[in-house]
């Protein structure tokens, strides 16, 4: 990676703004916003910049024009649970991990088709161009040179990873389609990320609370996990993490900078590049998780760590599973300086990718149409959030909180001190819904009270009475509580 | 796995001594064989057990009916160079491994489409009916459920999972759907049985010389290799492996029993037996790596090891990436007891394989013509393997021995003592010729003097001509010898 971040121009700049006030419940559905003179006039900005800018937010459907009165907010917050806004406060260092049964159990729950999946880690798959995808998929594989078996080798499919880095370099970041290793989805990228620079008995910094499979792979690779606090809107909690460098000397930081799973959080720009220079200064590389950045409900893809990456430090990993392919199982790393070690350590544990799901999503990116269905799934996923977001203000108990994240599919919800989210989990299970519970997404006992919830499947009848239920079922668990 | 291996019936024996004779050479191309009568007498067996061998091996290619005159050999033994059949003798413990940089080297020139690929680990991807199955695999897609993204998570698709429990039971072997885990090709299963087994810093038996995907898990798993004496043959030396069980007390035992990879030895059955009686006795869970099983010249598909199992400590490993179709990247492991810590292992690794690869796989297998397909490439393999042994024996210098392999695309040659393969390998480049130097099969520093050949590929005129210069540049290493 070399090179800077793009630049926001002023309308996007000024979009942004306007989509974090409807985000944050500032503006809400149905208000008007100030007319383009008056915009132009308050913000001190061209009438062409208001215009552009109100042009973008309709297009990303957060706004709506009513024909002689103006622009409308179409979408946003309403009647919501308070904002989870306190960072966690992990204990120091957490010692060796044992999370997995618990994960594997839940994991389970999750892939029953009779039981409502609010505890999936996974967005539903009819929010994808599947047919589409099948239909160029049959044309491509019946054109498969035979050689694909070995040319599609790592480091994987040349036109594959020229699409890549052309989405790099539309993002305003400079990736070489040579630092690209194609992996079987993001999960193996940030595996084989982690073994690149770690061995057993180091120590990695990851988020609290963190995605499950970071403490697995962890656990895994037999290295000790520094927990961080992190906080819901804004993600990890830099002094900490300074403070963590110092004393324990990790060799490596897993985190992810957009839309964090669980808690949604979104570091900003201008704390991203201070994490990039921090961790430069003390030269720990950063994973760096990325999975959900194409699902930003404001008006631009949120930048990537990776794009203040001076010393080859960050290694990117992404995929296409949730954004367009799930189930096909392509992903990628761009692991900077590391590109040459962990192709050679996919080479020696999977040796390739799948050939034909590489010219598959190749082709299906050469042909276009892939920002559309991106437009169309942001939006959807931002309107079930709403709904679900409401449902949640009228179901839950009192004294509940959720986190409003500006992009991906995911809530996370603290119930009441004291509720048991084990508890409930077990709870709702009998009940045919499944949820995500807080002590999954970290390496002590903790979270107890809090879950991811999926807001990413389909909001119908079902959901919407699972949901009720949930509530009064997490009601029944909080007032149980000691 | 339950059950116990298939009794050949008394014809298939008879034609499987036969099919040995021709392989060894006893019997020749255009030799006559013994009338039925003749034959019937001799061997004690009724002429209709004659006619059946008879006509199994005509199936098989290996002999032809001329009207009125009897049967003759159709394939065969012919001027080869002597055989190569001395066990190796390797170091006791070999201490930590680092193969990896030699092996990457050599991998990467046989990934270069201008280089003869005799130093190749894959056939030559024309040997497959890829037309057929990426036709199979565009009608298979476009009808896939969505929701096959979460119902094929590990341990994979539920009908490719049936279609290969019903290949086993074709084979004597009983082994449930249930206790199969789909990889992403064999290597990922190997990888997968050997991280539930072991612990860093544990033992494992290999063979020697051994595949180095084999020695490259064990690097990275900061293994330590125990190398046992192997056979061109017949396979590992169970005299040997049980002392090294006493000494070295290992945690695994990773081989391969049929067609090694590089020697070409398949172990007999009742070899096959002792050696899972021998690790049952020390509880030392075999990691068997079958990915050549069906590639066999003979009348019938070599047991497996894990046919003998009655413990669940055989992990059998296998895969269609060289029988069926090379980069879908579809193989599985029957890891016997350590089944739900492979498919953990796999959920928190890469979470599973490409769901379109697996269901066009699990079609074509249910639509038949697979065996079909199996024998015509057994059969354009035993004929390659016929023409580029005599032109080894015709090309390379005097006092190169061979192995004759019963299946498979690998030759294991023996070039006269103190020849430099590594030098070979350096020249035979230089002159658009890979190799597999014998160095990279072995943790230690061996097999300097031997190289594995591939006749997996078209022999035509460039490979013709490109086996014949080898041979000169070999003949010129060898007379360079210290």
């Amino acid at each position: 990676m070399t090179g800077t971040a793009r630049q926001m121009t002023r309308y996007e700049e000024l979009a942004e703004d306007i989509a974090q006030s409807i985000h944050a419940g500032v503006l809400r559905l149905g208000d008007r916003l100030p007319s383009v003179r008056q915009a132009s006039a308050g913000r001190g900005v061209s009438q062409s910049t208001v215009f552009q800018a109100y042009y973008l937010l309709e297009a990303r459907g957060l706004i709506r024009a009513r024909e002689r009165s103006g622009y409308y907010v179409a979408t946003g917050s309403r009647q919501l649970a308070p904002e989870a806004e306190t960072p966690s406060a992990p204990a120091e260092v957490s010692g060796p991990i044992d999370v997995s049964e618990l994960v594997f159990k839940v994991l389970e729950s999750t892939m029953r088709r009779d039981v409502v999946p609010f505890g999936s880690a996974f967005p539903s798959p009819l929010l994808f161009p599947l047919q589409r995808l099948a239909k160029t998929m049959a044309a491509t594989v019946q054109k498969l040179d035979p050689w694909s078996s070995v040319d599609d080798l790592t480091p994987g499919n040349a036109s594959l990873r020229r699409q890549i880095a052309l989405r790099y370099l539309a993002d305003g970041l400079t990736v070489q389609a040579d630092e690209i290793v194609v992996t079987n989805g993001a999960l193996e990228a940030l595996n084989l990320c982690l073994m690149a620079v770690t061995r057993p008995g180091d120590a990695v910094v990851i988020e609290s609370p963190t995605f499950y499979a970071a403490l697995q792979a962890l656990e895994r690779c037999g290295l000790s996990a520094i927990e961080v606090p992190t906080h819901p809107r804004e993600g990890i909690d830099l002094g900490a993490l300074e403070q963590a460098l110092q004393r324990h000397r990790p060799k490596a930081c897993w985190l992810m900078t957009n839309f964090q799973n669980p808690l949604g959080s979104l570091m900003p720009d201008a704390k991203k590049q201070a994490l990039v220079e921090l961790l430069a200064r003390y030269e720990v590389p950063l994973i760096e998780d990325d999975v959900y950045g194409e699902l930003y409900f404001g008006t631009r893809r949120p930048t990537p760590a990776k794009a203040f990456d001076k010393a080859g430090l960050v290694m990117h990993c992404a995929s296409f599973s949730k954004c367009l392919a799930p189930g096909y199982r392509v992903g990628w790393a761009a692991p900077g300086r590391f590109a040459r070690d962990v192709a050679r350590l996919k080479l020696t544990t999977t040796l390739a990718g799948s050939a034909p799901a590489q010219a598959a999503i190749a082709a299906y990116l050469e042909k276009g149409g892939y920002d559309r269905h991106l437009r169309q799934l942001r939006h959807a996923l931002m309107l079930r959030q709403d709904a679900v977001a409401q449902a949640v203000a009228r179901h839950f108990p009192p004294g509940t909180r959720a986190t409003r994240p500006a992009g991906g599919y995911f809530l996370w919800i603290e119930l009441p001190e004291g509720t048991d989210t084990l508890a409930l989990h077990q709870l709702a299970l009998s009940h045919g819904i499944s949820i995500a519970p807080g002590p999954i997404f970290s390496a002590r006992p903790g979270f107890r009270n809090c879950m991811r919830l999926n807001y990413g499947h389909e909001w119908d009848k079902r959901a919407e009475t699972a949901l009720a239920t949930l509530g009064r079922l997490a009601g029944a668990v909080a007032g149980a509580r000691p």
